[in-house]
């Protein structure tokens, strides 16, 4: 947020210009995305974000100190971050200095420690793990009012003194009052700047953003769906002054560099490209901050193994219906030498599995620029774009019957001769381009077959009933679906007479092309399944 | 690892007593992880624990200081580790003084900064990120050579000279017999110990370990299952010195604090319960890393919904075949109040889909103990024991027709009266008794109705078809699933004719028994979903 914050200053001035404040536990600063976010608002010099870490010495277990003794203030100086202490919650005196104090320090963010007292009043129960998980129960509010000299009996009890004292509407209309004469005031001096400050804030996107998204055509020549991801983060990139993202350290890999569009440094927050660092939880934290501030939308990138270690993050942006944007490459077997541990097999349907998120993985160049739009369409949840590494190549559709496009999530890619297929081929991504050409050795055996291309599981169900019959009716039991990811779940859609070829173990290291051979996706070995299944 | 050895020297003396030595690279300090490690071994004082630090200022996409700029040691100082920098690979003195000096540091973790240049040698290459993710080329490596003054043109050409210089087998050997000289020594001063000890390094389990562990049987009385959890958790300390683990923070809730058994505290290692911190990513790295040292069995708890942040581990521990134990309480709507940010919905299925990952959800207290000796006696992978938050009965089986039992994955909890069923329903979990509680409104209805219970799909799934088709007879296509998570991935065992009372959407916080009415999880809801299925 308070990253979002300092590029439209950056960019529009001082009508947008305040602080980040963050409440922290520690249990907080315990979990490792606290270290990976820190360290990069260290980097980038953030100074107008502010942490105050309740530091009660309590977590749910016990006493910090069972497991937790590091310096956190000594840690923070580490990033770079201006750190005070506080001793007791009852100053409120040195709790306004330090908060004036962090305000005034412009160069680096800034923790103040704040030593507190969990419980603070109870008698028994103050400053113990007790106060923590669990109300404090009838008893002990009794004793707690009666230490605290609280003369009301009614719980949740507000007396009038302390609403009037609370009462902070007319500062806050105050300063809104101001900030609407600056915005008028901004208005007025700039009136394009003003409206394309408006129409970010509001998250709308620009007439005509998606007009000149790059179209791939057959050449004969193969391409990454990830290149062509990187073609069209070029033109959006330049549609969307908005756009901010960019990868977790594999910016060359992901194709989401383009330094034309001005990085993103300490000293020059106004570029549009991020290096998030090899911080993949953090970077989907901060993506999620990004959109949940308004007036930049922001999108990651790393492997498509690596969503693992941002999955509470992506959680969070489905679960707070976010329009957060995740690049994912190198999503299957087919990325070849660095083997199992960088070959995603259960990512794919444990993304599919997370309610509100949208997978899109495009089956060939041709479809990439589709499911861009589809993403950055979505307004109210997140989506996940998912590549390959290796080359695939554009379908030629010209002789293929297509009904519909990616846009459906679902469609027929390639129909059966009469429209009426014995057979369906059900592909995703690199997968696709195999089924096509599995289709033609399947006509010369005269066995009518369809090709269904399915980016995206969510998207098509979104069509209704009659799309999702006409693409895979239900009289046609023979299907296969083919998708180098685990097979479950894919019973879904080829049903009890269909089969899946699919991976249930983990990957090999070898040549993309050895893999795909030896793990049955190949046209022959498709084709194969496919005649059985009909016989 | 580090922990496993000062465990075992804490408990067996100097049979045991080496240390654990670590290369990280800028992205592993980067990376949430290895704040969260480094914090506890830091509080825990594993003064054998050596990192050596790459540090070469390179990533995959350039300087590190596009994105990184902390003080690496002075965070690691925050954390109680000793801190030393040496400049340049060549100054072998230097180095050799820097790791003597970590090696008598024996209060404190040492972490060596070591100031390399990546890609050493090449004219053209050295200190830049292209000697980082892609082979040098031939020219290249023809330059570096040359630079190097390295007359040899073989690729991976060791000379003679260097064998011999890197030959390290004598003095090998000779500490090898050192230590069997001592282990030796151990066994003929402390047969007994020195028996336990082997027998703990082989990984096997001790004669007898699980007879005495506790029955639950029906008597009216609810019981949650994390609660049969923590009883079975007791008896399973007692009898098996080797197991060592505990909670993030969560002891309570998870039911897995035992205090008699000791806890592992910096001046008392020799414990069994863990308080691993707010740290689930770190809490699971640190169970592989114990499991893969060997003599100890590692396990760790939380929430069910906090699995996401160990998925990298949880994956590395399946994909190294490694019987690391999470135990997973709270696993449903059923857990109430917390609502949709605590409340698991894909976490079931996404675990079943990582390869050779085993997922025991127990329908019942009774079924609890069945699920850890499965645990338990995998030596070959991971397991996920999950237990519910809320109260379940004992389901009283003595007039159900059981078939099976939880061993085995699935089985007949409460057969047709006939024992040729209509209807079968499937729960797991909490959602068992529902069943069965189901089944009498059908069978009063007169749906001849199965109950199958299925703790573990990929229990299930190795018994074999026979025993596949025995508990759901392929004939009965009126199938109805019952689990409180995503319905995805249920198709394989309901089939097209089948359905499943699942949830594909976020939770809500309310009371779980107003959760459980509101999404459908009542016997008289699943009567008519069932009854739906059979007209």
């Amino acid at each position: 947020m308070a990253l979002a914050e300092a590029k439209l200053r950056a960019e529009f001035g001082d009508v947008i210009d305040h602080h980040t404040y963050v409440f922290c536990s520690d249990g907080d600063v315990m979990e490792g995305i606290s270290h990976e976010a820190a360290s990069l608002a260290g980097h980038l010099g953030l100074g107008k974000l502010v942490y105050v870490y309740d530091d009660n010495q309590i977590t749910i277990d016990g006493r910090t100190d069972l497991a937790f003794s590091e310096n956190v203030l000594e840690r923070f100086e580490s990033y770079d971050w201006h750190t005070q202490r506080v001793r007791g919650e009852n100053d409120l005196d040195e709790i306004d200095i330090a908060l004036e104090t962090a305000q005034q320090e412009t160069d680096r963010p800034s923790i103040i420690a704040l030593e507190t007292t969990i419980g603070y009043g109870s008698p028994n129960k103050a400053d113990t793990a007790a106060a923590h998980g669990a109300p404090l129960g009838t008893e002990e509010v009794a004793r707690t009012k009666e230490q605290l000299g609280w003369e009301h009996d009614e719980p949740f009890y507000v007396p009038d003194e302390v609403r009037d004292h609370m009462d902070a509407t007319e500062e806050g209309d105050a300063l809104e009052d101001e900030w609407h004469d600056r915005m008028e005031a901004f208005r007025a001096d700039s009136p394009d700047r003003h409206s394309e400050l408006r129409r970010r804030l509001d998250g709308r996107l620009p007439d005509g953003w998606d007009e000149d998204l790059p179209a791939f055509s057959p050449d004969g020549e193969t391409m990454a769906t990830r290149d062509a991801n990187g073609e069209v983060l070029d033109v959006l990139y330049d549609r969307l002054p908005e756009l901010v993202g960019g990868s977790a350290d594999l910016a060359g890999s992901n194709r989401t560099l383009h330094d034309e569009h001005g990085v993103v440094a300490p000293d020059d927050l106004d570029g549009q490209c991020m290096h998030f660092g090899v911080r993949e939880h953090g970077m989907c934290g901060i993506v999620n901050g990004m959109n949940l501030h308004g007036g930049v939308r922001g999108y990651g990138a790393t492997f498509l193994i690596f969503s693992d270690y941002m999955r509470p993050s992506l959680r969070l942006s489905a679960l707070m219906d976010q329009p957060t944007v995740m690049v994912f490459t190198h999503d299957s077997i087919g990325l070849g030498e660095d083997g199992p541990t960088h070959q995603p097999i259960e990512h794919l349907m444990s993304l599919r599995a997370i309610p509100n998120m949208t997978v899109l993985r495009p089956g060939d160049p041709a479809e990439v620029p589709a499911c861009w739009q589809l993403a950055l369409e979505r307004q109210e949840g997140p989506s996940s774009l998912v590549f390959t590494r290796q080359d695939v190549p554009v379908v030629d559709r010209s002789e293929l019957e297509v009904v519909g496009d990616a846009s459906r999530g679902g469609y027929i890619l390639a129909d059966a001769p009469d429209g009426d297929p014995e057979l369906i081929l059900i592909g995703t991504g690199s997968e696709v381009p195999l089924c096509v050409e599995a289709r033609e050795h399947l006509l010369a055996s005269d066995i009518s077959t369809r090709v269904v291309s399915l980016p995206s599981w969510e998207v098509f169900d979104e069509q209704g009933k009659s799309w999702r019959q006409r693409v895979l009716p239900p009289e046609v039991d023979a299907r296969l679906a083919v998708e180098a990811g685990t097979p479950q779940g894919w019973d879904r859609w080829v049903g009890d007479e269909g089969d899946v070829v699919g991976i249930d173990r983990f990957g090999a290291s070898a040549p993309y092309e050895v893999n795909y051979d030896q793990f049955g996706f190949t046209p022959g070995a498709i084709a194969e399944r496919g005649r059985a299944l009909v016989e």
